[in-house]
């Protein structure tokens, strides 16, 4: 097939080099399918770009690109394979090609986004967003956290990302409540509710995960109301998308003393403006959204999760990572 | 036997109750062990204590408070039990009444402590120190972190915290070299290693992980020449006691940047006063030595080990928690 893989020029350190795909066709080869047959190009420039889509059957781009560089007369496309994998930011989706399918990320943050998760639980329950905030104040002040087996965790949506933080929680000894629209059973959760059970179990937990796609139905899930709901000195992390939260309404409850903290890696705005008052609530730990993202395997395993996906495709089968446009991941 | 529980009147937290005492006694009891047939008291004065310890054949007391405690006349006396495990700070050994010996309570801080220093080491690949000073900058940084798997760090003791953080290390993937007055193997350590032998192992460490009991062969093991030695970008978690590490070193490095970061539960002097560099030097996390307690299962778990070793010790055994007056630990 004639690939093209388009790389954003302002981001060099996802750049992924013929290097990086000849070692994911070797992986392929050496695990029983054929990447090698492929012709590829790759570019970062909008005239490397326009040079290749006219032949192109598959896209291999880079997420915030995508929508800057069509429309553009590429008439082979049948697949467009975006290296993010929440995809609300190029919705709606009238850009993409006809007869072309989107295909998203999907698993390829699942081990660094859970480890993150896993910290930041780590983190609520030893008390570090307001240890961090006496650390600021030169503050000493003995505050006793506790460890995680028996704490009592929310993971609302078990995508990826989600099922693996559910899994190494449980594999510390917390008690994991699941939250997805499915309420499907999961192996490493008590229970599995579905969103409008969520109010049943927010009063119980020591903390709240959000680590569900943003959606119709997930903005403003963790809303002002719910965020009532929570007991004192509970904790909220947020690994999903900004929106999914009411940022505002939990500053406000970090600011009343209410929660025990928060550890946030995703906001509305992204870059957070200097004057936001984000930067100043209290027993607030931000990072800039870099939770799930590792460069030193991100390409590796982004063209791994591309040659497995187009094998299935190619097999006929159902590519496992397309992205449902009306469901929104 | 004749137990007397002497608890620290500043330390309301930790205060032994009777109900410990008899869930402790009804645990030992339902496995096997007879806690109950003690006589017990309990006291938190210097008057409760000087009324119980002429007639008490084993001591319990908060670890502070002992050597305020002798000289006193106690004839009976033959264990004395303190609820920390470092006993550094009681010596010389010379307030120990003749004919006592001292269990420490090695063991009560294992998995809260070894989930402190997995927290530390998450945050370390998540780049979380630089992070935190970031966001007291409000400044906006993507600076991504790595996974656990794969990297490589030197657990410095292996006595309960360091084994057990060294299990949780290895279970996430970690390459974990074990340093260890024995050298003796570990099973969760690709290779345990001599201090002799730690200056050629620094250079190649991701983090170092200070978990020893304080004696004269760790004081400021960490020194000046082997922070030298780690690479760029290397962290260090100290867990132990902070004279373990030249502290005015490690503060020197992390300002010229040559560090990744330092997560510090133990510091000379503690409480660190107010105007002492450590609260402003970049890319330090500190926390009030609170690493290892948690207050929820602490007394629960001081009582346990302490009826674990008297059991041994009534059948003539040797109690393993006997702290070695020469060796320190």
């Amino acid at each position: 097939m004639r690939i093209h893989i388009q790389n954003d020029p302002d981001d060099p350190l996802f750049e992924i080099t013929q290097a990086d795909w000849q070692a994911a066709a070797a992986r392929a080869h050496g695990s029983g399918l054929d990447g090698s047959r492929h012709d590829i190009s790759i570019a970062a420039s909008a005239a490397g770009f326009a040079a290749a889509i006219g032949e192109a059957e598959a896209l291999v781009s880079a997420s915030p690109l995508v929508r800057r560089l069509f429309p553009a007369p590429a008439p082979a496309l049948r697949i467009v394979f975006c290296t993010s994998a929440g995809l609300d930011r190029l919705a709606p989706f009238d850009w993409l090609p006809e007869g072309a399918e989107l295909w998203n990320n999907s698993g390829a943050h699942a081990a660094k986004g859970a480890e993150y998760v896993l910290m930041a639980l780590l983190m609520l329950a030893c008390r570090m967003p307001e240890i961090a905030a006496d650390q600021r104040a030169r503050h000493w002040q003995k505050r006793y956290g506790s460890a995680l087996a028996g704490r009592r965790v929310v993971m609302v949506g078990l995508g990826r990302i989600g099922a693996a933080a559910a899994a190494l929680a449980a594999r510390h000894g917390m008690v994991v409540i699941g939250c997805r629209a499915s309420a499907t059973p999961h192996p490493d959760c008590a229970r599995v509710v579905a969103p409008d059970a969520l109010d049943d179990e927010l009063p119980r937990a020591d903390a709240v995960v959000l680590a569900c796609p943003l959606t119709d139905a997930t903005r403003n899930l963790l809303d002002a109301r719910r965020i009532g709901l929570l007991r004192a000195g509970a904790g909220v992390v947020n690994v999903g998308r900004g929106a999914v939260l009411d940022q505002d309404a939990l500053c406000d409850a970090l600011a009343a003393g209410r929660l025990g903290g928060a550890v946030l890696d995703v906001f509305v705005p992204e870059p957070v403006p200097p004057e936001h008052r984000l930067w100043t609530t209290p027993n607030l730990v931000m990072t800039p959204h870099v939770s799930c993202d590792d460069p030193a395997s991100y390409n590796a395993i982004s063209l791994d999760i591309f040659l497995a996906n187009l094998r299935a495709w190619r097999a006929g089968e159902a590519a496992p990572n397309r992205f449902d446009l009306a469901r929104g991941y």
